[in-house]
């Protein structure tokens, strides 16, 4: 249930080409089918046969949406329709089996059974390059299916077209009103190799105006083709192990572009060159950091690096243009512009890690946040960028701490004050999930909101930052006004239970309080035990709150080792039993910080030995190694930091809580042309406490460390030992 | 059945602003409903209510499309349906009547009765203009209904989007699936007065991922809207007498470009300014001829140069960019783009106009035909070039007459020979409506269409335009291979019988020959005994073959005069009883040429009798005056050519047909700067018949005068009289 994909995409590419196993609906009448959960990445390991590839994929999703254009070679009587799993004679889908299955990064490979063809394919940023061999000769079929889509439903479909240039050369569009609700995505699509007929089934023709077509036969060899519904096919004859290769370029402008993206980023048909530089492209970007480790380490590190370098994905055209959330075509000047922000989950360690290891990207992804912004109706920054949309998943205005953290950081170029400027705007729309009410009262009634809860403590934790950023520019009243704000959690601690729970308007904390469950009771995506710790900017005064140091370090372990009722899974979404330890859920975001929190009592000993269990339980070198949605490289992120020894706890401030490293050793070479280095003594299995720290050989005054300390490079030096060090 | 508008356009404008006095849909289940062909330019004259305005229309087709962004004001409680007729109080439509109309062209006025508002409105190319006055203070809403259209059906709206970007301004787009079958209209709407609020109401909200907007109450000042089916209000407090102005600018292209459009055209908020200037346009455009004539004939005569000059219609922004066939943005560079060619109708006397008065626009208008085939999939020339797409309505190819025809007289300033080869591969598509089996056998058999003979006989004249194109660029091959082609009208000719019919597969005419009849004889709006005098190439040739001059007459004699039976009015599309001139159809096309037919004869003053009575009966300065519908023009350039006393019988050669004219002098203003002069010489609706007639005070040596004689200034003296001149 990581709800990655296991197929090839290039770091942070616009494209991902990746299999489908499965095409799951809603239901027609728009009732939740439990089951298209499972294919947010369109794959399922457990699942015998492939649909086909198509080019766009979310990693690590909750919710779903695109699986764009999908490609599917068969050989023999034509089928358009997928068919079904049980009998893959029944359409175009193919029987396929894990062994035959190769995923690189860069490269995914696979037989597909049914008519023994090699699938691979490889991809650059904008481009995605498909390799067919067909073992055997035989009539040979291309299927475009146009109607298929991750996340689909019956109504998703909105509008196609297609226009067959030539016999090599194919563009169009594709239209769908998904998560994002207005999406245009335009290819341009190239084979290796003429096809001598083609043909389309438009499974939804229009009942009214259909004469005035009535001219042509557009079903075979007609070449203006468009409607909501449509699959085509492409037909060739091959010989025994012949070749054909497809290069599928998209664009969110036009066609002409995709085309331009194509000839611009692939200009020949060399599969292997192209594979060659994307697995190249990777290695740079994973040497940012060279770990030393056990195997198993290293695939979990490197696999966190992975999926953390997928997300947010490049959303400008070779020509700097891209479609804003306005609908408009922009063009982003002097950076590239990003989508698929899932900032709820990435705020966390994403983009606090790439403050660190890809400071030039998070700069470019903040700009496209202030773009996003920019052409906002609503003047809100984004709180889930999706391809010219909000799809306003999830709670918080986010957005602010990461352009704090990143200013704070002066990783930003552009007008910080600008910046700031955006984050009060979105920080006081008052019709906003409950801001108003927020800033009239400090918290949300229960009568407003069902999240009532939630989005005070993510409000005031974003307050904070606003106000760190205030602070760094000299904006004292701001400053003064969102730290107040800031301290509004206190107003859902009810001192008489130590949880934080639901206030109604009149002031009374809501009956039938239950700090287990996450159904009913203000939050989301978690319960009040999970949530009550959710003061990152002020751990100090939430120990004070709770009764201090001790009582606070019990409530840890309590958390850690609780046992939970099989209710709780039940009403839970988004987790499973894996992404659980005690009643820890590590599966969902809202506890990432929390096993760091021991470090504000007199026991940091307990976050070692706690992060070493997560990192243990939750990742794991497996087909289903995480304990949940990875959700955009935020689950992966954590795993970073961790396995490095330390954690951004509160975003926007400049300091990390030691840990306890997973490495033997790390260098991270920075974009400054430093290099910092982590140096683990006597690091094992059992040596999970951390006995000692040396920051450039002088011993570390606490149990944090500063940015500026990474950034001025040089070595943290741990000393690990069996027992904790008290 | 005119099917024209009364509202107000520029000459070929891009916004035809106009009531719809009723939104008749097709059936649901896609059946035709017959009410809807009433209503194809949206306003029905014996209707009492007015619906709404929308900002464009087709002017006298007899399929139809648009009728985009209908908006409406009303007072007191907001209705956001339109409700029905009978019942005016049921929604948002209102009474009224015609004693408060008034349609100028450039403006239009009527009072909204239900609310005592005073609706008037103008236009720039680009731009509608709207001006409400508000008689009495009160609550005060403008609808703006995108859910609204002509020719609508349950799922012509394919995508609706909208941003109200601040209290005055809105943008957004509406795409449709109707006639034209992927099409997208871009949208910048500016209020004079800001609104208090606003709000939306969607139709056809999503049934899944609708829990993602939920954080908004997007009914009410919402400001980022989508959907299929949505219907906006903005509302307003007004004192008495108080206006409000609303800016309406469209684009093919962006919002951006169509609010580019609305602030280049309409910088300020005088309506009255935008009138004067709307007016003036129109005064420049229509002293292009100046008459000498009856009240009846200038009001008819001037009424037929406004519907001359609506279509085709401006299709490019004011930077120069428009979407094009490809669906993709492009730039007309050194012309202007134009869409909305009804070619099947206007390449008889339309275009022909344009080469006399409207050459630099003609000029424009077959580079963007040229443009249309550079981006056709399918390298094919328009059919029925509309908005970046083509409906193929109708049949033939007779891009190749407009293109030739301007060749020929030099009008056209781009490569010719490439012109040439675009009409070469359009006549040669052998997929195209039989083309292949023309090219074959030189006929379509019945068996392959059900419109073969039509086919094969406007196939043969546009061929022989083909040839003519040839031959002027001295293409000797393609001139011989198209004249040849150009005589297969004599295959469908049975020489037995004396008509065109169909001819089977085996060579054999088909059974059941019936030349009065529309249905299942081989011909498209028309019967036999009209399309058997279509060979307007080569007259000669067809006299003869119905065995002479005097035969040949007494059968133009026939169809002037026979009684045709009620079965043909019950059968026959697009046609009144008040379009038939014995059974000459006027209503429909084929046969415009047929009165001047008697030229080839020795009884052309048959010819002059004729036209005078079609002038008549086919035209009057009534509501209900046309005999059928305008088509975009061409009733109404048969009309102007008529009433100046000649007709393009060949449009392709350089030749017109002299006919009668109902004017007592014209005088054309000729874009070379000359002037050409008709004077007639006792005129009177006795005299009709021409006893004389001198081009620059010497007689002309037969009754055809040629394209040069005109261009090169000077008079033409008709000299009339109460009786032929045998």
């Amino acid at each position: 249930m990581g709800h990655t994909f296991p197929g090839t995409t290039v770091p942070f590419g616009a494209v991902q080409l990746s299999p489908e196993t499965d095409t799951i609906s809603y239901e027609a009448n728009g009732k939740y089918n439990p089951e298209v959960y499972k294919y947010c990445a369109g794959y399922k390991y457990e699942d015998k046969t492939i649909v086909g590839f198509s080019h766009t994929h979310l990693s690590g999703t909750g919710h779903s949406d695109l699986g764009d254009f999908l490609i599917m070679p068969t050989q023999g009587k034509l089928q358009l329709s997928p068919g079904i799993a049980a009998d893959t004679k029944s359409g175009y889908r193919s029987a396929f089996s894990h062994a035959t299955e190769t995923s690189e990064a860069g490269y995914y490979k696979v037989t597909l059974d049914d008519d023994n063809i090699i699938a691979e394919m490889t991809t650059t940023t904008r481009v995605g390059m498909h390799q067919y061999t067909f073992l055997k000769a035989d009539e040979t079929h291309i299927i475009l299916d146009l109607m298929a889509g991750i996340y689909n439903y019956n109504e998703k479909n909105v509008w196609t077209y297609v226009r067959v240039v030539n016999d090599t050369l194919i563009t169009g569009y594709r239209q769908t009103n998904g998560w994002a609700r207005t999406r245009t995505v335009y290819f341009a699509m190239a084979f290796s190799k003429p096809f001598i007929s083609y043909g389309q089934k438009n499974y939804d023709a229009p009942k009214a105006y259909k004469g005035f077509w009535r001219k042509f036969d557009q079903a075979e060899n007609f070449p203006e083709i468009a409607g909501k519904k449509i699959r085509m096919h492409f037909d060739f004859k091959t010989t025994a192990g012949e070749k054909i290769k497809i290069k599928f370029a998209l664009s969110s402008v036009s066609q002409s572009i995709a085309l331009e993206n194509m000839r611009t980023e692939i200009r020949d048909w060399d599969f292997e060159r192209v594979k060659n530089e994307a697995q190249k492209l990777w290695n740079t970007e994973l040497n940012k950091i060279q770990i030393e480790a056990s195997e198993d380490t290293k695939v979990n590190f490197y696999t966190s690096m992975y999926h953390a370098f997928i997300n947010p994905t490049v959303y400008t055209d070779v020509n700097g243009q891209y479609k804003g959330l306005d609908q408009d075509v922009h063009m982003a000047t002097g950076f590239t512009n990003y989508s698929t922000f899932s900032l709820w989950d990435t705020y966390r360690a994403l983009h606090p890690l790439f403050n660190i290891i890809q400071p030039s990207r998070n700069n470019d992804m903040i700009k496209s946040m202030m773009a996003h912004y920019d052409q906002s109706a609503l003047h809100l920054l984004p709180v889930w960028s999706h391809y010219a949309n909000d799809n306003w998943c999830m709670s918080g205005y986010h957005s602010v701490s990461v352009i704090t953290d990143a200013i704070s950081k002066d990783v930003y170029t552009s007008d910080a004050n600008e910046a700031l400027n955006a984050c009060i705007a979105t920080a006081t729309h008052r019709t906003y999930e409950g801001i108003g009410e927020y800033m009239d009262s400090g918290f949300i009634p229960a009568e407003k909101s069902n999240i009532s809860v939630s989005n005070t403590l993510e409000y005031a934790y974003d307050d904070w930052c606003i106000a760190q950023l205030a602070k760094k520019l000299k904006r004292q009243d701001v400053y003064e006004n969102f730290m107040k704000r800031s301290g509004n959690w206190k107003n859902n601690f009810n001192t008489a239970t130590g949880f934080m729970q639901q206030k109604m308007a009149d002031g009374t904390f809501k009956n039938n309080f239950d700090a287990l469950s996450t159904n009913g009771q203000g939050f989301i995506e978690g319960n009040s035990w999970n949530y009550t710790f959710f003061v990152p900017h002020d751990p100090a005064a939430l120990v004070e709150k709770m009764g201090g140091k001790t009582i606070f370090a019990a409530r840890l372990d309590s958390l850690f080792t609780m046992h939970l009722p099989d209710s709780f899974f039940a009403e839970t979404e988004d987790i499973t039993r894996e992404g659980i330890i005690g009643g820890y859920v590590h599966g969902n975001e809202p506890a990432h910080h929390v096993a760091y929190l021991y470090n504000y009592t007199n026991q940091p000993w307990k976050t070692q030995y706690t992060v070493r269990k997560i990192m243990s339980m939750q990742y794991k070198p497996t087909p289903d190694g995480l304990g949940g949605n990875d959700d955009c490289g935020q689950m992966s992120a954590w795993y970073i930091f961790s396995s490095l020894g330390f954690y951004p706890v509160a975003p926007g401030s400049n300091e990390y809580a030691i840990g306890s490293p997973m490495v033997n050793k790390a260098v991270l070479n920075l974009e400054n042309g430093k290099t910092f280095t982590i140096d683990v003594i006597d690091q094992s299995d059992k040596n999970v406490y951390v006995q000692k720290v040396l920051l450039n050989d002088k011993p570390l005054p606490t149990l944090f460390i500063n940015y500026t300390d990474i950034m001025a490079g040089g070595t943290l030096t741990f000393y690990m030992g069996a027992k904790p060090k008290k």
